[in-house]
């Protein structure tokens, strides 16, 4: 491979090379008529009857065990916005490479040819029977709010939007340990989150249960407010529990004295004087991807203590890859029905746990996502959170 | 494992032991920033960009090029019947574990919670963008044709129900093989099918594609004719191809005089006395499972010529294997967008040709399974017959 070669062109020559990067493989040899009869016919019938009586058997003599589906449609990928079901594949396969690599997690991508929310809760129904847990991946907001909400109702395995609680549980991580760094504490904090689509306001939610009391949520049109409008339903309901003291605005207007900004919004949106008029020992973390919505020298200059990107070649990446390979095994190993705020927060305050207080530093608030530890840990942590 | 288990047993301790036959694995270590970023975000948009543009790019960058997905909803396992998704999973992960091990092919199962044949042709049309072709398996006659004639209308990638096709596919390869030993004509040969379910109505229409003409349809009220009452739709249909004498009666009255009988049905139900009253030379095919329709021994004592069953355990297996991994490995190489009836009976052709002329005999007719040549040489067949 050319050295000359941009990450765009070694990546897609890569992915011409693999032809897909994940494979299904036979745990088992079938080399002779003895395996093929256990394997096979006549032998399998037996763990079918089994089943039959009790389909709880699946968990014991299925893949079901330890094997998700990511679901997506192809809505709203990554930086790219709706591509469709076949041009979200590489993102899938990807997630699920990730979720074998780094928590030990069979993953299946599963791309739908619908974009219409009834028919992706029917079809993620009918397909639930294989699988352990649902990852939702790239469904565009509002949708994936009532997607998610009424397969969490109806299924009895865990489902799982990942552009929502996994950014919010590494978020909520990496506020964890700023706040030890600059000694505030969250009670105190005026938080900042612009981009009220699914990661902003499942981050607002997961801050507001973890104790922050003053989170202000904006979007392109400024502070959401109660007479913000042309909000969404999810928007409005965000309304009633945030903004206690009744903010009218732009961003620039919400960030004075802000404690803590949270961007997955838009590049470049956050300025110098912004952060100047924020409180003492401000944190940032701008996470729009890949040009955040402020590069940490600016905002460091500006007299940001602590700056967070979504990017691997800064300090303090806030990267969902350290928070779904765990959760998903530690609910699939303890027979998680679903993904409760207690195993969420637990998740958060492992990954936090996973930097000893003596190695926290304004640069250092992120465990290493290559420490084999981290899904571990987050497993651990999350398994003994489960209530049956 | 005690030895004096039988292999039910050993199965289920077995299928407890696997706890899941089949698991993704990544195709590439992910274990640097630098392969993260190529696997995943930032690298994977570009792959994205390129099928966004051209979705047939998604057969280059992405697993739909080597993945099949084995869909069920089980309503008609093995001899086991309706059983459900979840009692369907343990056949549909061996059916997964058989398309890697014997074709090479990538196959993920997916058993549906539904048995309503709209929704699961909804539920396939939705969940096809990943998959290079659907294996359909295990879904009860008369509702698996209508799902499969509208599948493979709507959709631009192959789509197989194996129980007709497959078992279709190698009963004619036994048959164009057993025709040489006892040297018949098939212009010539008058054959009666036992069994008007998915199997029987599929291997009855290949034959006639092949050029048999005189094939007379049974199922338990006897010879299916146009004076039979409670046909389905597609019983109904085949009265029309068949049975050109009109014949009526019994099981035992199609069989006197016949040349080939090819059992899709119950155990036991072919006597001595019908075999006596059959042909010179007689073929049978009595592939009931575990429980033939007539043991060999017994037939080969009445007189039969060449006796073939789905056992391993005597000679002449007629064993689907030998069939549909091939047939989706050529299939998905060439990029086939149907399995045509010139791919099928192309499959048929190089199976029967893999066992050469010289080795022929009554208790050698089908290939051994366990050759490697098979799916390739089958794949080649399938290749060099596709259309565009």
């Amino acid at each position: 491979m050319s050295t000359h070669m941009t990450t765009q062109e070694k990546a897609l020559a890569l992915h011409k090379e693999w032809n897909g990067k994940i494979e299904t493989i036979s745990k088992i040899p079938v080399k002779s008529r003895e395996a093929l009869s256990l394997a096979y016919t006549p032998g399998v019938a037996e763990p079918c009857r089994v089943i039959a009586k009790d389909k709880e058997a699946a968990y014991q003599y299925t893949m079901k065990a330890n094997t998700v589906a990511v679901v997506s449609d192809g809505s709203a990928v990554l930086g790219l916005g709706n591509i469709g079901p076949y041009a979200a594949m590489p993102v899938m396969e990807g997630k699920a490479v990730l979720f074998k690599e780094f928590g030990g997690v069979n993953a299946v991508p599963i791309c739908l040819d619908t974009q219409d929310t009834e028919e992706i809760i029917k079809a993620v129904t009918w397909l639930a029977p294989a699988y352990g847990g649902i990852n939702l991946e790239d469904i565009s907001a509002p949708r994936c709010f009532e997607i998610e909400e009424r397969l969490k109702a109806t299924l009895d395995i865990p489902v799982f939007h990942d552009d929502q609680h996994g950014t919010a549980i590494v978020v909520l991580a990496g506020i964890i340990n700023a706040l030890k760094v600059v000694h505030k504490q969250k009670e105190h904090c005026k938080v900042v989150v612009n981009g009220a689509g699914s990661a902003g306001i499942a981050i607002t939610k997961l801050l507001l249960t973890y104790g922050f009391t003053n989170v202000i949520l904006c979007d392109k049109v400024g502070i959401i407010s109660t007479t913000t409008e042309n909000l969404n339903w999810m928007q409005k309901k965000m309304v009633t529990i945030t903004n206690p003291n009744k903010e009218t605005g732009s961003l620039a207007d919400a960030l004075k004295n802000a404690d803590i900004f949270i961007g997955v919004s838009a590049p470049n949106i956050v300025t110098a004087e912004m952060v100047q008029s924020m409180a003492p020992d401000s944190i940032l973390f701008a996470m729009a991807n890949p040009t955040p919505e402020i590069m940490p020298d600016v905002a460091k200059a500006a007299g940001a203590r602590i700056v967070g990107t979504g990017r691997s070649d800064f300090p303090n990446q806030i990267n969902n890859v350290v928070a779904f390979p765990g959760i998903f095994k530690g609910a699939l190993e303890g027979r998680a029905t679903q993904i409760t705020e207690e195993m969420k927060l637990a998740a958060a305050n492992a990954i936090a746990g996973l930097v000893p207080d003596e190695e926290l530093s304004e640069d250092n608030i992120m465990p290493e996502a290559f420490n084999p530890k981290v899904a571990e840990l987050v497993a651990e942590a999350v398994k003994s959170h489960i209530t049956k």
